[in-house]
């Protein structure tokens, strides 16, 4: 692999932390690992700037080019998101304020609220600063703004700062007092505002309404996705690099806004053991953001470890951890940190190096895996996994909604979405892209849509109407089309639009705590449904299946109705995931979509696409073997081996297979 | 069913929240229903007084006068629990304050101070301006106070009225502080105080004096009885309907000082598949407070639900439930909510409407239950749950003794009361009234005493030893007698005076925590206690359990002793469910009290007697199927069919049997 | 047993809680017991200073003089562990300050800061007036400083008196704030502080830099050790009588620096069944910590008791525990309390006489232990517990690094160090010391220091090597030398020194979660390891166990190497209990340690020497039956019988065996 040529294969190296004789060893290290990119500064505001108006950037400069001569590029992050001391102490406004009324103490990260004006004077400076620069140093491929953006805590920042911007942004969404209280229905527990500047950073001690809650991590999420834009501009005038930001999907923060300003996207990846297959939702959510290959920013060799080390993982998880995502899409994986940190509070994070700059025992994994990259790099870069017409939704609001309204007891929106659909789904080796409901849905011939509370997210009811009525299949349900936008019910129908567009009335529902209810499906496969229930009069549709027992019973649980060229299944339940498979095969296969391989259920397949020709890449993610029918003859770009036919991949095995 | 005249069959009804239009849907879908009432108004504030001093009573007269109209009366509440939110903000002196020191926020319920006296001017307007507009009202039949009025939070309001007052009670009470320390015994760790304005609102994050906290939370208490006091002399101006407040038992008020002054006991029955007998507890407690029937302000059609649904209840729950305070002495039943809320914090709770405006699942068999009420009715105005001559003590002094003082382990009084002494009670048919310390005690022949920690309270122990004097029975301890009035322990003596009372010296004392010890009968049935263990000596008394094991044995854990013409039972440790049983029956058959029937422990039978005649009411309470045997021919109101011998009775089923 | 002469036993006793009448009933019982000491006073500023500058000492003069008119002696403890209610009303700046920047509330204990000036001086006053009253009283024998000593809550006291005497105390370890943030690696996420000032007390909502945290704490704990070295100069002033504070061991304090300026050791220990045997440890520690008789000032008759009873002990249990310490080096053992309170909040413990002043049902097993402290009188205090010349590290700095860095998942230090390396000890009949880091190492042949992070403390690491070299066997590891002296990793190798000095290059290292990997050692045996792996490469040293899976397979686990005189072995896992025991009892023999007895694990056998003779005494620990073989005739002192050979022992069982 070469510096500046995808793909990438790298760490988050930190210079400012280390004596400058040690970066020698480590940049030789470096080369025997074969790494081709580093990401640097995003946390060393304090080095650049160590006082205020002082800039230093001469080590910053010699990093870069001590790597560059070795063949290693630069990553650069803007260093927000860790403000020094003499800007905490010196302006204390600066300070986010938690939902209890704390400024946060100077000493870790995240301190700063994101809409305060000083702060932002002082990120401008900064980021005007380093972009001077850098931002034409041909040695800096890309650039990344602040680090982990998201609302910290449980309410993001409650300053006073913030709380005036949210009341404006009310006010703008509203227009007068009366229209939100009627909008979220105030005149329950008089709760009704006679006034905008009434409305209050909601506490976590208060027993808050949850449109008031909805709201307040929206204008939360809206604060994150301004301040990125915000660095953005400042940069764009600097650099021509791709400029992005990194993921770590903690909450519902509306990533789709947010790197709609942005040229790529780029990913935090820390799964275990138990959850690797997790990591294949975020590359298909990541993948059909941008028309351009995403990049993994961190992930973690082996363990993870702040103050002490978690979950050693076994040999070859760092093979199938890496390749995961870049079969899916990806053109660069970086793993946090190089070398381990000797001091703070994650110091026992798992590295290529350790701290005392001695090689890990996944150092050679690691190696092999650049190998790996190299022999595999024209293909990967000539290639792009293949578009597959299926997507499922996946929505920010929605993840707030079920925060504030969990609808039935413990109900996660991101664990049961992952776990009732996407899996089954993936499982069925149907291969699907995670798109938000802002989404443009054209090149899609079946949508999923469950727990969706609001189909007015977007414009994306009537969007996905149009869409079934041109040819599309949409399963849509349960749990969708429940709530208006500002996270109330419905008065006039339990759903929204649904029970006209799929022809089905609600007669009412049941919850699924403490049991669940049985239901027989059209070809008489007797089975249950869980989670919510439910029961649908058939209006214009016919069930699929029908519920056999309780209130219930007589019921239709699932329904479906042609619309236009299309057709809509209705869910009145969350079938068990092999009903789901069955439905959602049989519905594919109506709408032209196949299961992208005959293979095993732990064998992820990515056919890939392009000028470099056409294959697979098989990885296989749970530590088991797996089998892989070839439909014709290929070669393994990693062994050189040609196959055919039945291929046994290894545990936590990898092919790159090139028809 | 008719309106003004009971059995009463409702829900709560917010008209304030839902537009206009949908109030005659909802009153033909009330008709259809049976129901004959509705309690409106009791978090209106906002609607009533949307900006300081101006009133708007359109609506709900309105409100009142369709409803009326479609035969359906009107339970009026009064709105104070909801501040609005101008209140809140031009006077935030109002807003109850928590044991951190912070001030509630608006946007929930309960978050102002019940002794605040701009608190206390807001609401003597709205209160009376709401009494002068409705208290003549024939529509209106009844009146509640506030909603659920217990002290908020922990240790309730801690602001500096809250304060202040407690310190004035304190003064009031003991005069000089030299007595309170004294009487608190603070010499010890140097906590006595020099003045009462040193006495703090008592923080979580101290470890306090469990006679400070105790005293701190009869304060809060008296503060909520006080605050329902001043609202009923402003109604009692205006209206002779009567007036009550609806009793939500979360902990230790005081509800015999609150129903003093009040017309009628309200009490919200919330509870679950598993606890459904608990309600037969509060029914039994709610009854002999008053000389007049019971209204149930609240219960749930199925299942609970703030912003998520918990726990769907199976088909004939709602029966049963709905029966069960009836047949235990109360005239009225209001489902809660009458529809679903569209917005807020309980939009997924159970009702008789969706949101959406279409009936629950459960709908019909509430249709039944009025229907059944209706056939019923002259029986259950004519008649009245007769008197048994047995009670068992219930003391919110003694909730806040152990919840600074457990004495044992997780040692919790209320599940301990019910599971250890009031299930045995009525698994055996006998029919008990729960009385406070302070109710008179000449109408019953056996009372039992468990847990009652101070026989100071409302002077109950010298008031029972002359009940005994005269002929009575009385079984009491463990854990009675243990404390004084200031919840310190004696230093005369391990009890303060049953040891004399009943002629028995204890030895030492045991906890039940990590063990229990065994015990032998009288009758030489081994067996064993638990929770506590005293180790008796009978001077004057007979063991009638004597343990054998470990330090205690050869001593007694049970005695008795004839005192006048009646008898002290002193229970030195818990017997075993069945050994309890045994011991009740025939202690209770000696004092001429005989179990109301022969049937299933399951069944709930309650005799009735009045001038409508006689008959029993049998309520099954756990899904089961069970039997009665009765006494003589008797036919069921509900089916018309007569009955003889032994019946069964169904699952979750209601007869309603006239001899 | 004599007043004046050990050994000694009594209770705490609380005059100042009681009426006057009552202390005559107590002493009679006392004199039942056979008890010959009391402690006073500890909690009684109240009463000493009821208001500011007036003093009452005839109480106590009455309560000191009464006790020794009844052959009692007292120890008087200085009661600045709660200061009055109006010292901290009229001086509120004298409260402590938790981590959430709130001052402590009057109504507990320890609610002052140790370094506030104000409270200094308050307690000049009081120490100095107690002892102005007491200190040439022959009747009062010992001195306590205040009451079980540690900085309170999570972070100590936090006000600004604390805070700026922190920042000076890292003025003065560092110079100037460039030398902190470089031994800190602040540079890191721009933490670099630019002065002193800018040092925060640390809050618990922040996610602060271990270091950080761990130089807090020490401070905390030198507040702690300087506030007794306060009170103890002004105590010297007046008295001959010895000084000391009593250790409630609940966090990293450093005890070795406490107990220097004192005259003995004062532990509490409150040990249940399951952990009885931790006590040995607790003994173990204090004894070798002056050369003099420790006290135990504090257990439990039988359970604990705030406000509620907690975990009653089977008969036998207080004879053990009280013998326990006694056999180990203790010449006093006090009950807490003599009597159990009637009020307040520790109102449900065990004591002596109940609060009704009856005597609890373990009076008579106590008066036994009396009995025979009497009839051993003579051997105990003529024989002291023999050195056996094996010792273990224990260290409050690892304590504090381990809590602000637990290296891996839920590790515990003390719990670990307990169970992993001194419960295979004294289960082999091996008897150690427990020492600080800081102690002096030359009375020893064989040493063990596991999880010693830091062998810069206190020099230790040269200290241990030159006593190595001349002669000793030094056992180290794992988690020993991983870290600086203040917190952070090493940069030049992952041991500071030990790959030097052990002869063993750390390969690489895994942490023991969520797996363990086996080893083999030298001997065939087959085994496994756990916490923690060091993949070690012998570089003059040669491997005694070595893995055989994993990345680890080949590499060696426990090294061991020749140097000078002595030899180091390197444990890079910890070796489960059965082979740590084999390992050490081999190299005891090397080093001329034996066994001090072929007895049952659950025996503890004390050899005891001195010019009273020669013994032994054995106490049963887990209630369970033993047997100890003597190695030549014995006599029981407690019952006058001979023994030889083998010997059973009772569960529970203690035998004072002389030969």
């Amino acid at each position: 692999m070469n510096a500046h040529t995808p793909p990438y294969l790298g760490a988050a190296y930190y210079p400012e932390a280390w004596p400058d004789q040690e970066m020698d060893r480590d940049i030789e290290w470096m080369k025997r690992a074969g790494m081709n990119v580093m990401r640097l500064g995003e946390f060393a505001w304090g080095r650049m700037e160590g006082r205020e108006g002082t800039f230093d950037f001469d080590w910053l400069h010699q990093a870069v080019e001590r790597l560059a001569a070795a063949g290693i590029a630069t990553v650069l992050g803007t260093p927000t998101c860790t403000p020094p001391a003499w800007l905490s102490q010196r302006y204390p406004e600066i300070l986010a304020v938690g939902a209890d009324g704390r400024a946060c103490q100077h000493g870790a990260r995240r301190h700063a609220c994101p809409n305060s004006p000083v702060f932002r004077e002082h990120c401008r400076r900064i980021v005007t600063r380093m972009a001077r620069e850098f931002g034409r140093d041909s040695n800096v491929i890309g650039w990344q703004i602040d680090n982990e953006v998201y609302p910290k805590g449980p309410r993001g920042c409650c300053c006073p700062v913030c709380l005036a911007a949210f009341r404006q942004a009310m006010r703008e969404r509203f227009g007068d007092i009366a229209a939100l209280n009627a909008a979220w229905g105030l005149d329950l527990w008089s709760m009704a505002y006679c006034d905008f500047d009434q409305l209050p950073a909601p506490r976590m001690d208060t027993w808050h309404h949850p449109s008031l809650l909805t709201a307040w991590m929206r204008f939360q999420s809206d604060s994150q996705v301004r301040f990125v834009a915000f660095q953005t501009e400042i940069l764009r005038d600097f650099t021509a690099a791709p400029i992005s930001t990194d993921m770590m999907y903690f909450n519902g923060v509306d990533y789709h806004d947010m790197f709609a300003s942005l040229d790529l996207v780029q990913h935090n990846n820390y799964h275990q053991v138990d959850n690797l297959w997790h990591e294949a939702f975020w590359a298909d959510f990541c993948r059909p953001l941008k028309d351009r290959p995403f990049w993994i920013s961190e992930t973690a060799t082996c363990w993870n470890g702040a103050t002490f080390a978690e979950r050693y993982k076994q040999e070859g998880f760092c093979r199938a951890n890496t390749w995961l995502p870049i079969a899916l899409g990806a053109e660069m994986n970086l793993y946090w940190p190089w070398r381990t940190h000797w001091a703070g509070q994650e110091l026992c994070h798992s590295a290529m190096l350790s701290s005392a700059g001695r090689p890990y025992h996944v150092f050679e994994e690691v190696r092999q895996i650049a190998e790996g990259l190299g022999k595999a790099g024209e293909f990967l870069c000539g290639t792009r996994p293949a578009g597959s017409g299926l997507a499922v939704h996946f929505s920010g609001l929605a993840w707030w909604m079920f925060e504030f309204q969990p609808m039935v007891k413990d109900f996660k929106y991101l664990p049961r979405l992952l776990e009732d659909f996407y899996g089954p789904m993936i499982r069925s080796q149907l291969r699907p892209d995670v798109i938000a409901p802002a989404a443009d849905v054209e090149s899609y011939r079946l949508i999923c849509s469950p727990y969706l509370p609001s189909l007015e997210e977007a414009g994306v009811g009537p969007r996905m109407l149009e869409w079934v009525e041109r040819g599309g299949t949409w399963i849509v349900g349960p749990f969708s089309d429940v709530r208006t936008a500002e996270a109330t019910k419905y008065r006039h129908a339990p759903l929204g639009c649904l029970e006209d567009w799929a022809g089905a009335f609600v007669r009412y529902s049941l919850p699924g705590d403490p049991r669940s209810f049985a239901l027989r499906w059209a070809d008489g496969v007797e089975s249950g449904g869980s989670v919510w229930f439910d029961a649908l009069e058939p209006r214009g549709s016919e069930a699929m299946a029908t519920y056999t027992e309780g209130p219930l019973a007589g019921l239709a649980a699932v329904t479906q109705r042609q619309v236009g060229k299309g057709r809509i299944v209705l869910l009145g339940t969350v079938p068990v995931a092999g009903d789901f498979q069955r439905l959602l095969l049989g519905l594919a296969a109506a709408a032209g979509i196949a299961p992208v391989a005959e293979a095993s259920a732990n064998l992820m397949v990515v056919p890939r696409r392009g000028r470099a020709g056409e294959g697979v890449i098989a990885v296989e993610l749970a530590n088991q073997p797996a089998q892989l029918t070839l439909p014709r003859p290929a070669r393994d770009l990693l062994t050189g081996l040609g196959h055919s036919g039945q291929v046994q991949v290894k545990p936590y095995g990898v092919m790159v297979l090139a028809f």
